[in-house]
């Protein structure tokens, strides 16, 4: 077993030799490992360790900004050659004692409604995170690495930017290349590495839930050993995380990796795929068996119609509707959105209905300390 | 106890005074009942019995078209006035013995990819449903009603036709009142009444998979008595119903009804909501647990990327993805289609991490037979 | 699909030719099916139709004491003969709308410290049951059979009759042969027939509550036709039944039957198994998952310590320590001793751990309504 | 936080100001805490560290044979009293990576069938522990701690010792006081503290599987501090831990006190009960809903029948015909007894059908590795 350990009182630029926080193929392995070897990699969280006990809100403005997503790697896997498939198998995820969710003005899903910095704190003791912010309120461990990915090539490296960029051109949000805060810092890579935040074919950060202990990755192999990197713990989430954070954590994560030689190639895989057994999975609350669920469709505020290109509105009608349900069980619409992030999962109940396509938001009612 | 029999070897239209297929405030009620009192309804499938078992894809176009949903009722609620909040409580859901899966040419969410008819019997007994078109497959039993709701007053009659309207006249889709098949036939409401098809704020065609039996389903009430329907009951079903259709069944429910007074008016709730206790539910596969999932990001075929609004896209490509891993396994790409329609679930793993929001497809491994 | 349909409104001794109430190689099959053919019973309660809603105790006193258990069959199944291990899968088993649980002064695990009869009676309505009896507590349905079995074979009815006896001839209880109440009436069967209140090597009222819909039994054969018989439906039931019933009902089993040629004689398989992949099986209340637990060690009321040959005496206070528990909450001591009944497992901590070994009893918290 | 920290690589014996392997009120506490405090305790194996990775039977012969259960503690609950009810609650039961299982000639369930030693080792990894004595079987996480209780009275030291060894004097089975191997040892404490083996009224080695995380014991105090003590700790065991051994390790466990004021007086509680909120259990296979059983009843191997109070014999014969089930299966009787003691849970299907009191043995299918 190799393991990789890092010193957390550190910023991941003061140990760059740990770690990196842009995509791209020329970022040297820190490790390299057999198939079927397991591997240790201790994590960052999201905010590079900025984040601490104490602070407030205020404090939140002074950070350095585009540090997301520190991560340990990469790791070489002999062996690994394009066209193949890569199984990432999570063996274990384990929670560091302190995480936060914060509200970031500008981002998030209902940035417009949310114009506020808002921070939350949880102490994270016994499998359970509970939070002064948000009092009687109690989320059990459902840990998963937030981000985890392989290297893009160098053809996947400027296609992907190209597409992106042409996005931002027709007035949409990307995040394109910046070497403010990179690691590693100058050069070719700081200024043209890929920005962690969106997810892509190389998968990164897709914040799926499901990806907990017990669950296997799938993603096809772009580059000679694959450079799996992986960080930005969570210690649990709703699908969607709609505030832009779930609970976010430093983490320790034990892999395993297997070829699936030529799979991707073969089968023509371009994303990520997942499994799980089901063994280990967070118990019923946070695959909802008793719920609160409350509906959107794609109708505009003013009562506009949209049909089934909109299912972004109805998800966003989901949601705020069950922040007023929260707003009037009592809780600040501040303290419903973060409970929404970390606990609210929003599904799609159909596709088809047209023109109302509904999404349904479904809220755990565990999670409500008896 | 009261109920509701029907005859399903009669069409609708045969027995009217059963039931109706438009929602319109001027419907009378087929039987009244007190708050706390169960009733039974006996239902039609939504092919209004027009389908069944030996028919093949030939025989589906002779179909009248606009029978769509049949429902029994309405039932008036002794006591509801609009501003109450109306709950109903399943209490069993019952399938009848035949069920069927159609592709239809033109509707589902891949229309473009499927463009021929299709044709899935199932035979439903002891809970499950298998079918000989899909060999090795069987469902579980979670039977709910795809269509429930209650009727909209005039006023909203009016500004939900114009809204659609208005929709369809900037290129969208909808479906514009139409009395060709209309039940109660003739006059203004088949005139104007509201087709099914669309759910709204009235509830209606949700098709929401975990109204099960044990779950409340909570409706504001817009007239006198409220005048709930119920039918379209599905075996069982994906989040998304991607090809239009579940495993399609006549069905019996048992349901009580409660009125929260005035909690509709005092707490602004316009959309429906649902919760459930949790006992009842479909097992682990149709909630699943042992599981391959695959994910979708707003990118086109074409490369092109698109952002956050373009979430309909990324439960496009999740979906793509997952009929082509099924194809993959040796299914056809038509078998595949019903499979994900009936038992595949697609959730939204992150709305926020722009461009590149995610969908992901989950498939339960469990409906394979060992 | 073949089935045998009886009249609940009448005694079994009035419908003979559908059922039986003792084993006896030579009662003549009712049905002949094949192996892998589904058959459906409609079967009585274990009182023989004879307790009726409204009923008090004082209306037990004059019920026919030796009617145990109306048995539906038996079912000869072609093919099978001695040294085949015969599965009967159950594929469905549904519970008739009233139930019946009672004290029997003399009989029960408590009779020495329960001499008064005791009759509570209970509604099953959509998946609970109820009684005004015990009000505030809903069991949920775990329907199984508590009485199914095969025909001895004449040399095991001589053997088995004999050890009995022999039993009883040193001071032990057990329940001879006794023509009083026999069905088929006079004759040798009458005579000689086992009563069906032991479960033995052919199975029969082995009470096991994991029985429910989706399990399969297994059972060797002992003559050709193997002759299979159900009955005594029981809705919901505690590991160990401690008052003699549980939820009592007429019940309809639908049943498949699969023969493993030869497989009991090859492995010399003497007594029944039982197996459930888990599906359909009674919700975590009955597996409880939200629990309290009493123990009890083989310790007397005045102290004396005895051991590892005393489980029962462990099983009699951890016993006697739940109904106490249950007392202090409020109940009446012959409240408590009927949910022990029909809800209250019990378990075997230890049998090690000598002198004392121990047995838990797991009252599931989830009975008691909200 | 208080912690206890101990060294594993020494015997109790060389850190004795640690802990005691006898139970007497005159240990000395080596802790003291606050009621709603949290403490940590590390624990030894029940072999007191002497079995290691790498041994075989030859090598059990020569251990020390009196050290169970090398206990960490006592710990005095500030304000306990006799007459209050102490509530453990156990926040977190974390494993050692080695375990083990034994078979003991003259222990044991089976002594007279199994004669000669066994030894299984154990790695425990990522939730799960496998052993090269007993390949494809993996056993999921389900620490609790064997032996937990406190310490009794004077009176009931003197009471607990003359029933054992009037039990003795009738040709019974216990453990009497002893000095050899005691810690502390030499004085009166050794010469007359009670051996830890049986459980009692203080609790002790109730061997209770479901005293996992999350759990809560309650146990009359009764001496002043209550006096509390854990080790044993168990990576997981059948209902009955059959071999008398489960899989034996070292553990950290977390707890938290809770003094229920005079409740253990007002209510006559005199033995110990716990408590299970369902979360954090073990999953379906520790509390199996894919199984198989097999079932035993008061039959001796020659025929003989006994009744009521032989549930220890069909208990006993529940576990040969596992034991034979999975010979079947090509175990071998050692493994298969193993198997049993580590997995398979004997319940009390039913107490009252007397003579057949039946004992039913699962066998969970999900141990076995795909």
């Amino acid at each position: 077993m190799q393991s990789v350990e890092i010193d957390r009182s550190k910023r991941l630029k003061e140990e760059p030799e740990k770690g990196h926080n842009r995509w791209h193929p020329d970022i040297p392995p820190i490790l390299e490992v057999e198939e079927g070897e397991e591997v240790v990699l201790e994590t960052r969280d999201a905010s590079d360790c900025q984040i601490q006990p104490g602070m407030t809100e205020a404090d939140l403005a002074g950070l350095d900004a585009k540090v997301a997503h520190p991560l340990t790697g990469p790791v070489y896997i002999k062996g690994a050659e394009p066209g193949d498939l890569l199984e990432i198998e999570y063996l274990d995820i384990v929670a560091q004692p302190r995480g936060w969710t914060r509200n970031r003005p500008g981002a998030g899903f209902l940035r417009d409604i949310f114009t506020e910095p808002y921070l939350a704190h949880w102490q994270i003791e016994d499998g359970w995170a509970t939070s002064p912010q948000i009092p009687g309120v109690r989320i059990i461990d459902g840990s998963f690495m937030g981000t985890a990915g392989i290297a893009p090539s160098h053809e996947q490296l400027r296609a992907w930017a190209a597409r992106e960029a042409d996005l931002v051109s027709r007035g949409g949000t990307a995040a394109p290349p910046d070497p403010e805060d990179a690691v590693p810092s100058g050069g070719t890579i700081a200024e043209m590495g890929l920005r962690t935040l969106p997810p892509r074919e190389n998968c990164g950060n897709v914040d799926a839930k499901q990806l907990t202990k017990g669950s296997r990755l799938l993603i096809p192999v772009n580059v000679a050993g694959a450079l799996y990197s992986a960080g930005d713990g969570h210690f649990a989430q709703g699908d969607s995380e709609c505030c832009i954070t779930a609970i976010e954590m430093g983490a320790t994560a034990a892999v395993r990796f297997k070829l699936l030689k030529g799979a991707a190639a073969r089968h023509n895989i371009r994303f990520p795929r997942y499994a799980h057994p089901g063994y280990f999975l967070p118990p019923e609350w946070a695959a909802p068996r008793n719920f609160i669920a409350t509906m959107g469709m794609p109708i505009r505020a003013d009562g506009t119609q949209e049909g089934e290109d909109y299912l972004t509105l109805a998800a966003r009608n989901a949601l705020i509707n069950m922040i007023e349900l929260l707003q009037d069980r009592g809780w600040s619409k501040e303290q419903a959105y973060i409970i929404c992030s970390v606990a609210v999962d929003l599904k799609i109940s159909n596709i088809v209905d047209l023109p109302n396509v509904t999404v349904s938001a479904f809220l755990p009612e565990d999670i409500f300390q008896g």
